[in-house]
């Protein structure tokens, strides 16, 4: 069969508006004539009918055969004792570093302009560490593990990216001056790694300056690198600068070369199974799958067409103020590949 | 003397610009006819020459026995084993909300009109507890306490100044779907205030969201409480919004009664003793000790007449892009009284 010629990847379309969006990524790269043969699991916060789970060990097993992946939206139920799929599989993949680019979209404005910077989270330790208990009645702690090892990995794949990537400065986000210890452990990491990138620059910024200078003048920032809370809320402020998490890519990079490229924004409920869910933060998170399997010419023609597609603004979906469904704006892009 | 009828404040002026910023408070106080007598109490990064400190029990003394104080900036030394003053300060009179209102300023024009919130930030524990240690080699933990009283506290607060200041809305900030039993306890603590206040509407946001929305649509938020590190970033977020930590003032709420204004700007020493500064983050913060003594009329009078100063635009530090001196701005307010 055709499919020897065909690169394997896992598709976890995931909860509420997931399939669908899955589905305009399918049909985007069918038209673009992408080699990739999708490997569908089922992940998501409602039991597998068939088999009575919420993540199977098929499904895991297939990332870490295929390497490469795309994950739609999970949602995270608040308070109900069981870790979220997300974090589980982030833990279980092993999956170190989350790369969000960050730019603003051409004709889609927001109150900035010329934002191009990338943060890269460290993905599977510091408050995440999921240690939490009661000390005595009314009063509770939760530790912070910050471990040379992650911090010298995500590091290390922070001025890797900015190399390969033609960035020029990484900046690490910090509270050192309050958290000596972890995030000055943080911060000794990064410089080492600094030390072996001297075509690089490297500056520390403490992170509540950070996000001031972020909302005063993003275009500061070029790579920033940061423990696991600091890029959960940095990555969140900088998509709110272009206009939100239904436009921002994401990848997540794993030991071993594994990628599974994923869309961060929520399920949104309310309007799955109504064909009006942009799938744009999909499809932008699967050419970063697809820059990362280094099928660069391909990757670029599917962003090309996504960009131009909002840029002309005739097909847009409702949460960019248009009224157009989830398949009109995917022809729309098929029409600009 | 008339000094019978005054109240006595004391008054930190700090490190770098703050001995400038301070005189400036002063002469618009004397100029305004405040009924307040400094007490001024040398607190910095310096060794006092005379006392051979940086805190002496006196200026401690201070301000539990006149309940009321003004500081202004204390650099903060990175790694150098020491804690900071300001964190020192927090934990010796217990000073457990800061309060910072954010508004813009009419006539200095940033990317957000209209933004008008205030942050109230739990200040004594979180991630600032202090606890860190190396597990092993390459190991490091830091310790986040929650507790139930210090929640209360905060909560209690924020929804007594929601109430005594006209506003809607509290929303508690949080990462509880992460951190389940620290930020769940604070969300807790929250709700169960929150009940107490039936006129008032509360909500709960989740941090990197929050961020999200506040660089969306700052406009969306009303009161926001919160634990300290969150605090910390997004006080700093919301200062961003509106121009900076150059223009936002900051109050201290201590137990007993205690209320420590304060600029949380930086000392700035690049331009300390060259007559550059800008007061207005100080007078502001000097403006919220003012309401908190109840002297409202006069706490208005000054607050008009430095927005005036700076909407009029004649009269602006460099910081604001002007070439005013710190003397001349400070005059210029002196004439809008
Ligand atoms: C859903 C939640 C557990 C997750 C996180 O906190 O990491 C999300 O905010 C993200 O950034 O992917
Ligand atoms: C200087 C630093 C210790 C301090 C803090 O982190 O609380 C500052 O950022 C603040 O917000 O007052």
């Amino acid at each position: 069969s055709s499919s020897s010629n065909l690169i394997r990847a896992t598709l976890f379309p995931g909860d509420g508006i997931g399939p669908e969006i899955a589905e305009s990524v399918k049909q985007v790269f069918t038209a673009a004539e992408i080699p990739i043969e999708w490997e569908e699991h089922f992940v998501g916060t409602e039991v597998d009918p068939r088999t009575q789970s919420f993540l199977t060990w098929e499904s895991l097993e297939s990332v870490r055969r295929n390497k490469v992946g795309l994950k739609g939206p999970m949602a995270t139920p608040i308070g109900k004792g069981h870790r979220s799929l997300n974090l589980t599989l982030r833990k279980e993949l092993n999956l170190y570093a989350n790369v969000r680019p960050c730019y603003s979209l051409p004709g889609y404005k927001t109150r900035y302009d010329d934002v191009n910077l990338v943060t890269i989270r460290e993905n599977t330790e510091g408050e995440y560490s999921g240690l939490e208990h009661q000390v005595v009645r009314g009063v509770v702690e939760s530790l912070k593990i910050i471990t040379r090892q992650a911090s010298l990995r995500v590091a290390e794949y922070a001025f890797y990216y900015a190399k390969t990537h033609g960035r020029e400065r990484v900046s690490a986000v910090h509270k050192a001056n309050i958290m000596q210890k972890t995030d000055g452990l943080f911060l000794k990491c990064c410089r080492e790694v600094a030390e072996k990138y001297p075509e690089i620059k490297y500056e520390e910024v403490v992170i509540d300056n950070c996000c001031m200078m972020l909302v005063k003048n993003p275009t500061l920032f070029d790579v920033l690198v940061m423990p696991n809370l600091y890029g959960d809320i940095i990555s969140d402020l900088c998509a709110g600068l272009i206009g939100g998490l239904g436009l921002t890519p994401s990848l997540n990079i794993g030991e071993g070369g594994i990628a599974l490229a994923e869309a961060v924004h929520g399920s949104a409920p309310d309007i799955a199974g109504k064909n009006l869910a942009n799938p744009t933060a999909l499809l932008l998170s699967a050419v970063s799958m697809l820059h990362h399997l280094d099928l660069n010419e391909k990757a670029d023609k599917i962003q090309d067409a996504v960009l131009k597609t909002i840029a002309e603004g005739r097909y847009r979906t409702g949460d960019l103020g248009g009224t157009s469904t989830t398949s009109e704006f995917t022809n729309a892009i098929i029409d600009h590949l």
